[in-house]
């Protein structure tokens, strides 16, 4: 059961100028059910992607790294579900390659001119004649309204599609702002990556724009865990297609990519947090902020000790205000010199630890009232400098191993 | 339900000579139960200790590292469960001096020769007045054949006491090595904690101890893992009360120090293992070999990487063949230029993954079989140099969210 997350209104999602979507049901691990999927990108396009660290990369992955490295136009991305083409060898990467070529030969470009993308299950292998085979039909379907579908056909067991749509306006010209994403931490059985696709038809040169998907990722999908997993597979690319006609951005200092950037990020935070949302067995939407800490990376580094802490979050899942194993997290993250006694600890507006203990003030029944609520706000200050970083997770629960350890079928 | 494990007899707990154990039903949580230790030391003996490196470490572990830094020497050890005094502030370091008063003026030492050890619920405050009021009784019941009510009496919610002895022979002489511990991974609801006491009458002195100690704890304690949450309070002291009458062992090139060690080791392993064994939820014990490793904290990466990913723990949990897990948990564990290619992985006898994919002659029925056992062994072979390194932990259940979403009651 996704937390207070609805399912995208189709007709609220904008069509980009320049990006066309087509779906097929290929067949891939299960009939009749959309799992591939081609974005057609128009010429001219800036296109940038940041991709797992996991040194077990998928073979797209490393396809992607390539093409994307080769410095060629962009023009398409090719997504399947149902299998992840990771731990496969050198076959897997034959498969992706192939992929890439059909897609090319079917919309008349270079094969180094496509990205392709797979997500589903690990170590087996692809079934690449039944991809094959579908490409035409994603292909015939290609129209610019087709985002709503394209968001269905990335799903492995997300419980709901997940997309979204900002319109900002530059130049007086309406900018549109439109994304898709498929679930984090290796949702259900087998079933690995978070992807994501943005696209906008605002117009920004090639390097700032390798620049600006740092900083959106950075400050979004770069910034959520479901288990600390970080999968084999996870994609997030960015495309601004220039097809609004406006000038083109080419420097860090245009007002312009400000508000650019503004959309971009909240189109970008609303589909990580929907991830969360619909992270596997999450029962409460959770926000870490750590704030005083010395540097972004000990900031940084206590938030994820926090979201990563299996006592943490069965506590949260309990509702139980057994906050002494928030702190103790914050031990544990590998600060050598941290002063507890300089630590406060705030559950939404309760401050529950104050310089490193309990707050004399503080009453279980408070945080108790905190830990029901299905949205909780943890506010660590660790009075050691200026800086902040935030994480967005969700809880541990039954379901989590439920879903987990059930046999693949 | 433990795994494999069978509680300790009594009769085959050596006494040590120079160590007395007594205990008292203190009401520190419960009635009725065994939760106040009173450990005396001989004079003359090496006393060593290794603690957690949780920042936010309990009031108890700042005083032991005080008392141990001033170079006293150590007569006495105080445990209590119930409640692990840390994140209590200025007032639980207060509670843990008012302790190691109380038992330095009933024994006749300074305060500063008693080490004191908590372990229980965080973040609530030390029923002082309780502990106090225990400790006369559990000086009276001091003798040395009480290995065994002491191990009962560290319990917080481990399904069973965990001790182990081992007999060894320097210089002609009969050698003991005795130790209980209690468990890992924070039991229990807000259940913090892993202890560990091993004494032995052969006699070492200090500053080869104090190194004899950092051997055993890396060999042991330091390589087991149930969920990843060092806690507030771990500690391990080891005790060498020269009371055998050996000559001291002076020198890490004498041979008769290789002999203790395997004794000590043996004893240290057995009782780590056994805090997995009957880790939280625990089904199977799973030994996690990696080699081939550029350097042993590479390996350790790696070793720690696979013991804590979640999706790895509930896919032994379902006894799920499901491996590229372990594949993605290898490549998640930060070696920036890990090549997967080199990749070998080993599930007890079956052959995996060759190469960093499937093994063509891999069958998954054989991958079903070692999964469905309770005692499981993966060995990844990293194909980068000689190093290699060893954690044992366990898996993931529904009964582990059980036990830590449980209202603390």
């Amino acid at each position: 059961m996704p937390v207070n997350l609805a399912p995208p209104d189709s007709s609220s999602l904008l069509a980009v100028a320049g990006i066309e979507l087509g779906w097929a049901e290929a067949g891939i691990r299960k009939p009749g059910r959309k799992d591939l999927l081609i974005l057609r990108i128009g010429a001219g396009a800036s296109v940038a992607g940041v991709f797992t660290r996991n040194r077990f990369c998928a073979a797209p992955v490393i396809i992607c790294r390539e093409h994307l490295a080769a410095g060629g136009e962009i023009r398409a991305l090719v997504v399947n579900t149902g299998n992840a083409n990771a731990g496969t060898g050198t076959a897997g990467l034959a498969d992706a390659r192939a992929i890439c070529g059909e897609a090319a030969r079917l919309l008349g470009i270079a094969s180094e001119q496509v990205l392709p993308f797979s997500t589903g299950v690990i170590m087996e292998p692809l079934p690449v004649q039944r991809l094959l085979a579908g490409l035409p039909q994603a292909n015939q379907r290609l129209a610019p309204a087709h985002w709503g579908e394209a968001a269905e056909s990335i799903m492995t067991t997300d419980t709901m599609p997940k997309a979204a749509s900002r319109r900002t306006v530059i130049d007086g010209r309406p900018i549109a702002v439109t994304g898709i994403a498929k679930g984090a931490g290796m949702i259900r059985p087998n079933m690995a990556t978070m992807l994501g696709f943005i696209a906008t038809d605002a117009a920004v040169t090639p390097v700032l724009w390798r620049e600006l998907t740092r900083q959106v990722a950075d400050a979004s999908f770069n910034r959520i865990t479901v288990d600390g997993d970080t999968s084999t597979n996870d994609s997030l690319i960015l495309i601004a297609t220039g097809a609004s006609g406006i000038a083109p951005i080419t420097s860090a200092d245009d007002p312009r990519l400000t508000t650019l950037r503004a959309a971009l990020l909240e189109v970008a935070q609303q589909l990580a947090q929907a991830i969360v949302r619909d992270g596997e067995g999450a029962t409460k939407f959770i926000e870490i902020v750590v704030e005083g800490a010395g540097t972004v990376d000990e900031a940084s580094r206590v938030a994820y000790s926090i979201a990563h802490s299996p006592l943490v979050k069965t506590a949260f899942f309990a509702s139980d205000p057994n906050l002494g194993r928030i702190l103790a997290a914050v031990g544990n993250a590998g600060i050598g010199d941290l002063d507890q006694r300089r630590v406060q600890l705030h559950l939404n507006d309760v401050w529950v630890a104050r310089d490193g203990g309990r707050h004399p003030q503080y009453r279980e029944q408070d945080g108790q009232r905190v830990m029901r609520g299905s949205e909780i706000k943890v506010r660590v200050e660790l009075g050691r400098g200026a800086a902040s970083a935030i994480v967005w997770t969700c809880d541990l629960s039954h379901e989590y191993v439920s879903i987990n350890a059930d046999y693949r079928s």
